[in-house]
């Protein structure tokens, strides 16, 4: 058993635990974190970004989704941690392991790291306390990050913290609350229009908000303001505090009644809010007023597409010719020149995530990120997923394009129609307001479906305005979260297909949630594609496309074509034309 | 205000209660009932199926939903009860409603009429305190009914009484329940091979039933059962005990650990169970078995459907002439003449519901019924909305056409073509084991709702095996209802389109699903088309099918060619040959 792992078991016996429970999360429930809270990663040497570790006085066990099932059985190997395989028939969960493992003995963990909700549950059915003692075993933790905070000028973010403060006491004012508390850090970042880079591809500050009818209070490491930050909130009448002091904030307002969100808030502070007044639990009550785009953002986003769409025709140029004159190009040169491509454009801040750029195979496995010992060498056959984004200042992009490298077998171009059917039919969509993504998830994997084939990921996520790329308020997957489509969200449409060991597919656009119509039986919705990138022409069968799909991809050129010519050479515009072709 | 009102208002006062519940419920949370439960109509005047009557010392509120809004503002004019309109925006619940004028004293209900599941949600929000007292205002209430008790026979069945006790007992002994209890009057009439008529079109029996790992009992009125289903019970040892006596039984097992539905079970008898040892709540345990088909019961459908096909073109046949010769017909003779024709089928019982006719604007009224009042002559023009079904001994059906009686205009046949296209993009879905009906939901309106419209109903239901023809376990809806299709389901698939004052379109099939094939990507599934009846070949506007869907409609129709030819007459198989040709 590995050092760290038997140090915890000593400490869990020297302070009566019969468990504990290591999860991947911070305190504000974000999907991607800081180095600083990676303690399971560091216990255990699996790095995925989904797992929780449970230690009891003899055993130890990871729990992962199928995404991770293959890396966490290598990076486990010899560690003496079991893996469970969540999802597969008869695996129990972390909990219910640690349930039975535990058998009514106590269980520590770091309340913390949990929602509210997450750990009101965990209690039903574990005697879980919270204390984090075991994460002494982490001697040379990293340092949290230190990264200052910048303005989102108004003119990117298209509202004032005035306004978006005036919205947030509204809902008070409805829900008769005396504290809003906000603990997701893409709301505070949209609510204060301030980011920063405490998480890598994530512009968030970590940071706690309270906001009382007349106060709005930022919890947050003073090192972090820096004097123009500083004289900024100050003329905007936000009051600073150090992070530390959101507790002891909490615990002096023990009369009031408090706004929060127990899927967000961590349960660490819930357990001081349940000894105020009374609180009101109201899921997602920011992440709705910021998943909805105003017109600013949109017009940022359409800018940002713009920016991209040039960097794609770039990009596709010099990959067809790199590939025409023999030259060696490989998954990381493709993953370098994007960046490079995309560092020059105006207001570039950073990617939105690490490029994924999968040739062959490697496009079929999910999460795949080159390294210096996988970098494949681009052959002239076959398909290259990218899977790329940028933030820029004025909007988010996220897109996947499937390469076509060389010759393509029969299959390959068939499997790549079905998809681009799929994207097509979701991108096309026309459906009712208040429609969930669990309904419209099918439109994309019918075609797939028709000839027994699926994909294992989620059709489509939010997107942010210079935030995180998984906005994480209205999914589009096939499982439910009530959440009902209404105009101006910013989605993303990504079917794919992947044929492990021989090849990937996907194709992604961005896309805006907008009217299309009021009629006798209410008002219909339809995806504006935001996303301007050309689709790989040549691995279409256009026997299997319908006059309809056909008109939406030949539309798609022309548009494409118009708006990027102004911002393209002749050369490239021409080049351009050749590859968007009509069908 | 109603007399009967100002007596439970009298009631309230003298009992010291805020107010009281009226639902419209039986025991056994059935979505018909007996007359003898009908005490919410009785009180208000109001006769739709669904609704609930709150009652408090100075008002009178009855909420229901939008098939009922208007037909409830005409039965309530006058009578001094509010409409609640549910579904419109800020309309409250009726238990919402009941909270906030209760404000916390007491309020009566009788337990019995709701599911444990039920009157637990209502207990967080009301004091409700299980009190029917207020129902003696009924002063000549209908008996009970006292149809008699039949036996369905394994010919038809497919499984014995034994086998499918043996089932549920091995449920029982993984769960480790020691008695399991089953209220649903369709669950028990599956289990015991027994049918009854105690609700109109509903062929069961009211009981409930307490199975053992060795007994097996049934409590139902006695009088319901003659000798040879007496001899049936004992030669299958199933004792019987009087209906009341459900109560004592399970007082008189307080030690024991009881399997049960609490969405099922009324709270009266759950307030009993929370008395003994423990209980297991596992939501649809015998539903879920009752709703897979064997293969008996599979042939049993098509053999149905074969009788209901010829009573399809026989009466697809006499409507025909009928308005050729300029006779004169009407919704109501419609009806009778589909009753006529399918009562000398083979094994015919009874109709599954009562046939909806509904002529022109007729057919946009939700759940119309003609009577002498209402009864449309049908003329040379427009749609005909008819949606039949009939309970044989070897299966039920449910079965909608819309009829042509004439001229069309070019929206008639547009909106055909769209809710046909609907109706076969669902029909031919082929899908994963595993995929929920909200999943599904969409194929069928996506062509509505790319022309702006869309139907306020379900696409599809459940179909009993000569039980209720709403079989109430997986529904194809757009809500979540977290059943995952598997083979062997029997659903309906019917979309529509209703534009009020104006006419009605529904094309509704029976589908089966069954396995169509199993690949690296898992087990997929599609549907079987059990129908046999006449599509409307007149109404349908052909630039608007694929080539796809076109091949749909001429298979269907050469299969059903083939497949009446023996059981017509020479001179009815020209006529079918006629309105089933190719396009």
């Amino acid at each position: 058993m590995k050092e760290f792992v038997l140090n915890i078991q000593y400490w869990l016996k020297g302070n009566d635990y019969a468990a504990c429970i290591v999860p991947q999360a911070d305190p504000h429930q974000s999907e991607y974190i800081e180095d600083y809270y990676k303690l399971r990663g560091f216990i255990s040497g699996f790095t995925g970004s989904a797992g929780t570790l449970v230690i009891t006085r003899d055993k130890a066990a990871l729990f992962t989704d199928s995404r991770y099932h293959i890396q966490a059985s290598i990076q486990l190997k010899d560690s003496g941690i079991s893996l469970f395989k969540c999802g597969l028939p008869d695996v129990p969960t972390y909990s219910e392991w640690a349930a039975s493992q535990s058998n009514g003995g106590k269980v520590a963990a770091n309340a913390f790291l949990f929602s509210a909700k997450e750990w009101e549950k965990l209690s039903e059915s574990i005697n879980i306390c919270n204390d984090n003692g075991f994460e002494s075993v982490w001697k040379d933790r990293p340092a949290l990050c230190a990264s200052k905070i910048f303005i989102h000028d108004e003119k990117f973010s298209g509202e004032s913290i005035k306004s978006k403060l005036q919205r947030v006491r509204d809902i008070m004012g409805k829900k008769n609350a005396d504290i809003a508390l906000i603990c997701n850090l893409d709301d505070i970042a949209w609510l204060l229009n301030i980011r920063g880079a405490d998480v890598e591809y994530n512009p968030v500050v970590r940071s706690y908000v309270a906001i009382t009818p007349t106060r709005c209070l930022i919890f947050v490491d003073s090192n972090k303001i820096e004097q123009p930050v500083a004289d900024y909130f100050r003329n905007n009448g936000i009051e600073t505090a150090d992070y530390g002091g959101i507790g002891a904030f909490i615990e002096g307002n023990k009369d009031k009644t408090v706004l929060l969100d127990k899927g967000n808030l961590n349960y660490g502070l819930f357990e001081k809010v349940k000894l105020c007044k009374d609180f009101i639990d109201f899921p997602l009550f920011i992440s709705h007023l910021r998943a909805v785009k105003n017109t600013v953002e949109i017009e940022g986003y359409r800018s940002s597409m713009i920016k991209d769409g040039v960097v794609w025709v770039k990009f596709y140029k010099w990959f067809t010719e790199s590939l025409k004159n023999n030259e060696t190009i490989s998954e990381i040169s493709v993953m370098d020149k994007l960046r490079e491509l995309k560092s020059v454009q105006k207001d570039f801040i950073d990617e939105s995530f690490g490029t994924i750029a999968g040739y062959a195979e490697h496009g079929a496995i999910g999460h795949y990120a080159a390294n210096a010992e996988t970098d494949s060498k681009i052959e002239h056959k076959g398909f290259l997923v990218i899977d790329t984004g940028t933030h820029y200042l004025d909007g988010t992009t996220d897109t996947t394009r499937t390469m076509v490298c060389g010759s393509l077998s029969d299959d390959e171009r068939h499997d790549y129609t079905l998809v681009l059917k799929g994207h097509i039919a979701l991108g096309t969509a026309v459906f009712p307001k208040g429609t969930k993504g669990s309904q419209l998830d099918i439109l994309a994997r019918q075609y797939l479906w028709q000839s027994g084939m699926n994909y294992g990921h989620g059709t489509g996520h939010g997107v942010g305005h210079l935030l995180n790329v998984h906005e994480g308020y209205a999914w589009l997957r096939p499982s439910e979260n009530n959440i009902g489509y209404e105009p101006w969200l910013t989605m993303t449409d990504e079917p794919g297909i992947y044929r492990e060991g021989k090849y990937g597919i996907r194709i992604e656009n961005t896309v805006l949630v907008k009217p299309y119509k009021k009629t006798d039986f209410g008002e219909f919705l339809t995806f504006e594609h935001l996303t301007i990138a050309p689709y790989a022409m040549s691995a279409i069968d256009v026997s299997m496309l319908t006059n309809d799909e056909k008109n939406f991809i030949n539309n798609y050129n022309r548009n494409m074509c118009s708006t990027l010519s102004p911002y393209l050479t002749d050369e490239e515009f021409e080049f351009l034309k050749t590859i968007a072709y009509e069908i």
